[in-house]
């Protein structure tokens, strides 16, 4: 029988994790680890797909607003209809000739076609009975090409070079999946660096990272210069010379201040400097690049889409391209990226922790590295600890690597008890 | 008595333009023109400060609900402790460290800023008894700086060369000033080119206008190149060799289509071409430059920020910086912009048409040719004839030129009776 998508739910879900400065950055003190989350139910069978675009609390509710608005988009459609447009579909989501406006493909309007996107793509491949990354490495080429909209970035990377890239690595794929499987992909760890905590914790954390088995942190910078000269000298002591130290600005600097700033802390061998300037800096992001060299420039969890990748990689303004699965429009742009990194032959390193990001982005490697990247070499997918406890398939870590998602779908589903708890404003969490 | 802003009221203004094909091109093809709209109260005296963002239909609800959901920033401020910082003042709007996950600084939640910024602007004008670009203009170089947020623009316009533009127009403004209210200021019209429009309408148009005094008109293309170029044909013979024809692209194009698309008109001289891809492509704005050279490129009614305009500007992508008064957020991040424009002498054309946004940008231009602009080369403001019956403070056009708005405030406040009627979903035009 037929899968039609008969209603869309939609829930604000919010953690209080101001609380405890998890997650607390230059630029972002106090972030309350949120999700604009969505349900999309189907008639026959009892498929759910489940998708969420991250947020960090205040301003939830307009993108719970905004999926809600795009939600008659999706009602009523078939599965298998979807499945043999995906691009059409895409389109259908993001193109409203009123609603772009709001954007166009980018902010909440994009967030919440994130959201709902990817809830499409958790239920393709829950049909399927895949986990997401292998529903997509079972696609062929030509299959992943119709997926993509090519619309503002084919001078950069035409759909037959796109098709070229993927029919490159199409031939081993099966031996790369089964090394995926048995080894895991690499990975890096944030949960040890955030700007609220104090040096102890610091260094507690970052003692219990390495005897884990991580071999890369990440550290938040750009509060005080004295402060990060000696937290970076901290994390370097434990790490030893043969780890990496990753070091993230979240935007406060001006141009010169970052490239100053980041050559003071040399010493401590950074490995990449992220988000140094705005995220919508593409000429600044190149003059950093240029002025810390060795150091290699990251940036892309507020990239709003795949124009603004395009340029980056096309202006040689970053090193390693950060994409955020539902800061872009979900899947389908998601693929874009890793294909338009390909062409310029960049590592992706997904921006993930908040909420659910790493359930997400480890199917987004997983593909990358089964069926885009040219090689390995310099790709990690960001990891943090905080709440997988909320998630019915939550990510599994082992000696600092993400292993093989197995599930079908796109783990992005919930718990129900979890959903009930922190509903905002009349969950009890909420409510207490 | 000291004014307090004590309530934000949010409305959903929507207007059925879709049903004359007015406001078509060929990327919206049905807008309805409408307005996310505030209404500031306050306390002591029964002032108002009215602001809007400009939206096309559907969707206008999220826009309301992001100034809802910022309108407790305002509320309970005094109209002097904005005015003694407005810098302050600005930041607080846009900077909020869990909203601006949501941007940051462009789509829904910048929009909804730059509605409540402006409404409050209104306010302050209004107090003053001044029309905003005299208000504006009454302000010392300074005072203006002060007003600017620099964050993420100062290595392009470091507020020390604002402060020198400013003051190198400072002496001779008085004179600057009662031309501008004996002359008025440079405008062109789109009223006559809208893509759905057939030939004859074009054309009946387009002589209506050249009677009234306009010397420059501009027309949507993309649609068809052989609609293009008949339309364009038309335009240039009832136009003769000394008017100026602009022409819009809508971001239909690719960057090497876009190139083929305007040479095929050369033969009608257009004077600029408009949006010709993506308004996030600087790179790609840069390429079109030199390929149609000497026909200029100009951008920015998607333009979301500052820090987009800096770098088209660096980058030498556009000859026309066509800001929008309510997708940046709001009369101090228009200021930078003007500012920015100064810096790189590039003349300043504001988006408009829509419903309101003449309203809003008369006070731009004539701010700009005031106090900031070097020269009149070039400055042109954007004219529609739409809609403009609902404003108290309405523009008033004379031989294709704007004159002063002479009445306090914004020229932002739509007739109560307005509001009423075309309120969505509730109002008569929208219920019948």
């Amino acid at each position: 029988m037929k899968t039609l998508i008969s209603a869309v739910r939609a829930l604000d879900i919010r953690f209080p994790t101001s609380r405890m400065l998890d997650g607390s950055d230059a630029m972002n003190p106090d972030p309350d680890y949120s999700a604009a989350y969505c349900i999309l139910e189907t008639s026959g069978g009892g498929l759910e797909g489940h998708g969420f675009t991250f947020t960090l609390g205040r301003g939830t509710e307009l993108c719970v607003a905004a999926i809600e608005s795009l939600a008659p988009k999706l009602v009523g459609r078939s599965l298998d209809g979807i499945a043999n447009d995906l691009g059409g579909f895409w389109r259908s989501m993001v193109g409203d000739s009123q609603l772009r406006w709001l954007g166009p493909e980018k902010g909440i309007i994009h967030m919440a076609a994130a959201a709902l996107v990817n809830a499409v793509w958790d239920l393709l491949a829950k049909e399927a009975g895949l986990p997401l990354w292998r529903y997509l490495a079972a696609m062929q080429p030509e299959q992943i090409v119709a997926a993509i909209d090519f619309r503002h970035i084919s001078d950069a990377l035409p759909p037959v070079l796109a098709l070229e890239l993927l029919r490159a690595r199409d031939p081993d794929k099966a031996g790369r999946i089964a090394q995926l499987e048995r080894d895991g992909h690499a990975a890096y760890t944030t949960s040890a660096g955030w700007l609220g905590y104090s040096d102890d914790k610091i260094r507690e954390l970052a003692r219990a990272a390495v005897a884990d088995g991580w071999d890369a942190i990440k550290m938040k910078v750009g509060g005080s210069l004295a402060d990060d000269k000696r937290r970076s000298s901290v994390l370097r002591e434990i790490l030893g010379p043969g780890r990496k130290l990753m070091i993230d600005g979240n935007q406060v600097w001006e141009i010169d201040q970052a490239i100053e700033w980041v050559r003071a802390l040399d010493f401590a061998d950074p490995y990449w400097i992220e988000e140094p300037v705005s995220p919508d800096d593409i000429l600044g992001h190149a003059r950093v690049r240029s002025g810390v060299s060795p150091v290699r420039v990251a940036t892309g969890e507020h990239c709003h889409n795949r124009i603004m990748f395009k340029q980056f990689l096309q202006a040689d303004a970053i090193d390693v391209v950060q994409l955020d699965a539902c800061r872009l429009g979900g899947v389908n742009e998601v693929l874009a990226v890793l294909l338009l990194a390909a062409a310029f032959d960049k590592p992706v390193c997904p921006h993930a922790g908040g909420v659910g990001l790493c359930e997400y982005v480890q199917h987004v490697s997983f593909f990358d590295a089964a069926c885009v990247a040219r090689s390995a070499e310099g790709r990690m997918t960001e990891h943090a600890g905080h709440l997988h406890e909320h998630f019915v398939d939550p990510i599994r870590i082992s000696r600092g690597r993400y292993l093989a998602p197995q599930k079908p779908g796109f783990s992005s589903e919930m718990k129900v008890q979890s959903r009930a708890d922190f509903a905002f404003p009349n969950g009890p969490v909420w409510r207490s």
